[in-house]
């Protein structure tokens, strides 16, 4: 049998996990920078948790785990009538009663609302896990991946969603990736809805504003119109639109299109303090990469305040992060009134550009410091307790496990990217010295044995 | 709503996740001085490349995911007739075709015979990824929990077993856990079979010792008996199990036993080579820690040669490591004659032991150096300006988001157990200074702001 793996799954060897391994724990060090904590919660949710939270679409894409002993005599009624269910396109409990994590906003929610009571409020934590989505798979698109997920819960204070920026700034910045921020509000996309024909258009003009990108403002137009909207009303919204200039100038020319109603000018208050804040704890830095731009919309989630978007300067491609502030987390699960903000990480698309950027340290791809090569069993041994030596103080090394011909453990060596060989034969027994090669120069010098450990100790990490 | 999780998985905190991750840290650090390289696999497999892979009660207890679509009429058919096998307790591919990791040995031989072309041999990987189990869930048994594997594919060197011996013996002596390593080989016990009736006994013999921690050798006794073994076989089988010493004085006495059939002098002969080698390499930690343990027996698994099992001694609990040399790990995957041999960590029963014992670092719970309190608009402004300079230093703090009472605020920083808190109010923006106030000792001083910085550097990790 030629195994295969599942479509849109992927297996990860050691460069790659480095390469993403260096980009997780840069972000998780900004993140314990700024107080945030991890939090980690099981791949398997009960269903109820997770059904009715993606909308439609999402249900059908959460992958359900079959319940075992679907074959017990005394649970056949109940299976029988579950797999009719089944048919239906419904769930049922007897067939069904768990599933895979979709994201990690509803697993957070779950666990804010179970462990309320015992929790630090306002509570911050970050979780960096993989989630799962029978999605179709296509390029740079997986049916497993990891999010990387930071919020704070429980405070309405707009230092907190000031905060999340920073952590964009500072992780960007140690990646050496040139980013824009992309700063609005989605109480300005409702007083635009309100001065527009009013709220029952909020969601019309936030899903045709959010595809501007894509199709352009004539289609974007176009969907207005068959949402009923007038022209005069589709001019204000191209108006919205088509404003321009520095952040400075934006925030004046929002003023004359929604200045008029309370929502908007909450929202430009709010919108002038949170840049306010960001310029004077991060100075120029929020000048080249924090840009308002009133034609973020975010989409159709759940978002009630503030809206971030970062996108790579130098590379094209969709957004590398994304988040915002909501009113009510939890209400779900029975725990009212609980704002937050978040932000998350597109990490798959950070690797795709630090990989084209060429921004991953060199170091990276280095395994082991040195390998002992093996020139019959009694010089094994020696170098065998030599390399144990060096082990114990921190420096990695290998012994090739076999007496094979020079060039194969050189070989080994070369495509394992290890620096330094280390030959002990005969000679050097007798003698109790070993050569040290440099794989990389060619150049070699023979050392006593007992001087190993300092010649290597420069190499430790 | 009141939301749960399902049985048998668990949310982790912070202060959990620091200490797992201190024990996972630990372990990736040594693996890694051995010159071994991460490896990771989806949690998805194909159904078809996990069953039939861990016997009759693992296929039971394999976690199947349902296919997605099921209500698509065009499948109608095919669906229905999947339905009544699954009633029948069998899978079908129209209802279910992927699960969810069961083990890591599995996905990685699945890797090695996927990739055997690109990959350097011999192939030395390590892998610490959750995998997720039907059985019932009790007391130290989850249905999701992490496993931590190294393994080393494609040689027969006893170098290799030594390896992973020597890993055992630096992870635990860097977790500070007193262990005990048993060492045994499934040649010595394939060679007590022969020498008691046949190879046809060696699965009875095999089972029945891997029972005598629990049952005691009565019962073990009466098995061999129910088996179909003799007297006189018995009684050599319990001269075997009473075998005691020194480890040089059992591989004397064992000779007496099994010296007579080959495949017994070549286990004696492995056994006391390793012994030799582990002896050269780490000295006297061998005869603390590494014991020779004929009653070892490691179940109903595939190894072949040497076999490993790991007890913490100061505890009272199972194994916290074990495993062995197998002969064949990829021949199931159509790559035949692939040896190796491989070691796992108990991560959840390691971290019990050193819960019990208070072997974690107390510095695993501090989250943030320092709180900034919040005394009201103004001087939170200034507040928020000087943390960020810490935080871009490497320092991690905390600003309280509101303005709220300072006994709450104090309230916030014990509870996450933060050492320092900075304060900043009217006074001291006037005089641009701050007090900073130990929260353990409860001394406070007054430092000018622009001193701040040097003050907590210190303090960085």
């Amino acid at each position: 049998m030629k195994p295969s793996l599942p479509q849109g799954t992927r297996d990860f060897s050691a460069d790659i996990i480095r390469k993403r391994q260096y980009i997780l724990t840069t972000i998780e060090k900004v993140f314990g920078l700024y107080g945030f904590e991890p939090l980690e919660t099981p791949a398997i949710e009960n269903l109820e948790t997770l059904m009715g939270k993606y909308g439609e679409e999402g249900d059908k894409l959460i992958f359900k785990i079959l319940n075992n002993g679907l074959d017990n005599p005394a649970k056949r009624g109940a299976v029988q009538k579950g797999l009719e269910a089944i048919l239906e396109g419904k769930n049922d409990k007897s067939i069904t009663e768990r599933a895979l994590r979709y994201d990690l906003t509803i697993p957070f929610a779950r666990y804010l609302a179970m462990n309320f009571g015992q929790l630090t409020m306002p509570f911050k934590r970050y979780q960096m896990q993989n989630v799962w989505r029978a999605d179709r798979p296509q390029k740079g698109r997986y049916r497993e991946f990891v999010q990387c997920d930071a919020d704070i819960a429980g405070t309405n204070s707009l230092l907190s969603d000031a905060e999340l920026a920073l952590i964009y700034l500072q992780v960007f910045e140690k990646l050496q990736i040139g980013v824009e921020i992309k700063l609005n509000s989605r109480k300005i996309l409702a007083a635009l809805a309100e001065v527009c024909g009013g709220a029952s258009h909020l969601t019309a003009i936030t899903v045709a504003i959010d595809k501007l990108d894509k199709v352009g403002i004539h289609k974007v137009k176009e969907e207005l119109s068959a949402s009923q909207l007038t022209a005069a009303q589709i001019d204000t919204i191209e108006n919205y639109l088509q404003i321009s200039g520095s952040n400075a100038e934006k925030l004046i020319k929002i003023s004359g299109i929604i200045g008029s109603v309370s929502a908007g000018r909450e929202g430009i208050a709010e919108l002038s303090s949170l840049l306010q804040c960001l310029k004077e704890a991060a100075g120029s830095a929020v000048d080249d990469t924090i840009t308002i731009d009133f034609t973020l919309a975010r989409g159709l989630n759940y978002y009630t305040g503030s809206i971030f978007e970062v996108k790579a300067k130098q590379v094209v491609m969709g957004s590398i992060g994304g988040g915002g502030r909501y009113d009510d987390l939890t209400g779900l699960f029975g725990l009212p009134s609980i704002p937050g903000v978040g932000i998350s990480f597109g990490v798959d698309r950070i690797y795709d550009v630090m990989n084209e950027l060429r921004l991953f340290p060199g170091e990276l791809l280095q395994s082991t410091v040195a390998i002992f090569l093996n020139l019959g069993e009694k010089e094994a041994a020696v170098a065998f307790k030599e390399m144990q030596k060096l082990r114990t103080n921190g420096i990695s090394c290998e012994l090739y496990y076999e007496n094979a011909k020079m060039e194969k453990q050189f070989r080994y060596a070369t495509k394992k990217n290890i620096p330094h060989a280390v030959i002990i034969g005969s000679t050097e027994v007798a003698e109790k010295t070993c050569i040290i090669k440099d794989l990389k120069r060619g150049q070699q010098q023979t050392i006593p044995l007992d001087q190993l450990l300092p010649f290597f100790a420069g190499a430790r990490d």
